[in-house]
């Protein structure tokens, strides 16, 4: 991928620049199985997000990660306390920026705008950045709860466009997300995918301009 | 639930009036844990009816099907040959009824307008109802391929008033899929949700009118 043209940076928050260990951590001294029960627990608190962007029956990601939740307790049938689906919530105000996050940041802001694009909701973005000292980096920190849809909608996308200022080909989106990736390269962003993990591409008919395993990776390949 | 005022009942179709067994028994030659292998399809099936309904590139369900299954096979890691994957597509092909439905449906078409509002492309629908000698019983069998949308998009729900020129309060729709019921709900039919194996219903904010275990259940309480 060329680096050329870009000005801009946007990029997903959770699972691309902080890692939600502290739920899968949350989850371990409450549920039996707590690697099954975050993992259904995640893909519901997406899957709620589809489906409330098609059905027009928004809520923030706090409300739809609670609800979730509810589900996810019932399907696995066990006893929950007040107390602990409380810490199971709160986890998801406490991530962590996965290792190399701190150190890329800084020299990528020397040459580009960078913004976060989340499905969080004001607060929880707000309150994770801040708590991981995240947040001086970010010239913008945008919510899809001001459009009132989720990713991969093409609105959510135009949000970062609106705000940036800049041209759809000047912003390079960065996302660890298959679906995220789908949706910003269908959207007209030039995309970079971070795969951790060695994943399979998701497949929705689009690919990413550039794929790199860490922070590390894509701070040599853009300065 | 009163019956007073329904016309017509508009039935998803896979998982509601006929059994995807066929496709778990495809499945089960094939890959070397058919039951996980099979559910990841499903899920990824599903979930690519969401995404490219929200991002605005939609794709008929026998393709999407087919993406799915290349991205779970590559997933599972193991080689499927073409044969092989002709033979997994085609079970799509060859649905079951559930063993009580086509006793049920004679009954209920002598009172109501019967119809069938599906994900489904229309090749796969005419295919599997043909086949499954259910087809005479069916006044409308609708695909979504018409609106270019998925479930539970409130166009595709209109589709089954626009076809079977009730009012909305005059449809009743039975799904077994508890985000199907959802969308149907939300979007202001009356709604019926057929839930064969006790799973709790999802967290989005409405509630079936009805819930059965089963199209003798869905008779009894409609005739």
């Amino acid at each position: 991928m060329t680096r050329r043209r870009i000005k801009g940076i946007a990029f997903d928050m959770y699972g691309t620049v902080v890692d939600v260990g502290a739920v899968a951590e949350a989850c371990k001294g409450i549920a039996p199985d707590p690697v099954a029960f975050n993992a259904q627990w995640r893909a519901k608190q997406l899957e709620y997000t589809f489906l409330r962007s098609l059905m027009g029956a928004y809520q923030d990601f706090w409300r739809v990660s609670a609800q979730a939740l509810e589900f996810t307790i019932q399907r696995f049938g066990f006893q929950v306390s007040p107390e602990q689906r409380r810490r199971l919530m709160e986890a998801w105000l406490h991530p962590s920026p996965y290792p190399e996050v701190a150190a890329a940041l800084p020299r990528l802001k020397e040459r580009y705008l960078l913004a976060v694009l989340s499905n969080g909701s004001p607060k929880m973005l707000r309150t994770g950045l801040t708590r991981s000292g995240l947040m001086p980096h970010f010239r913008w920190v945008i919510s899809v709860d001001e459009v009132k849809l989720y990713k991969p909608s093409p609105k959510v996308y135009q949000l970062a466009v609106k705000h940036m200022k800049l041209k759809k080909e000047e912003v390079l989106f960065v996302s660890s997300n298959s679906f995220d990736v789908a949706g910003a390269k269908s959207f007209g962003f030039r995309v970079c995918w971070i795969n951790r993990t060695g994943a399979p591409l998701d497949r929705l008919g689009v690919k990413p301009d550039l794929v790199v395993r860490n922070f590390d990776e894509l701070r040599t390949t853009l300065i």
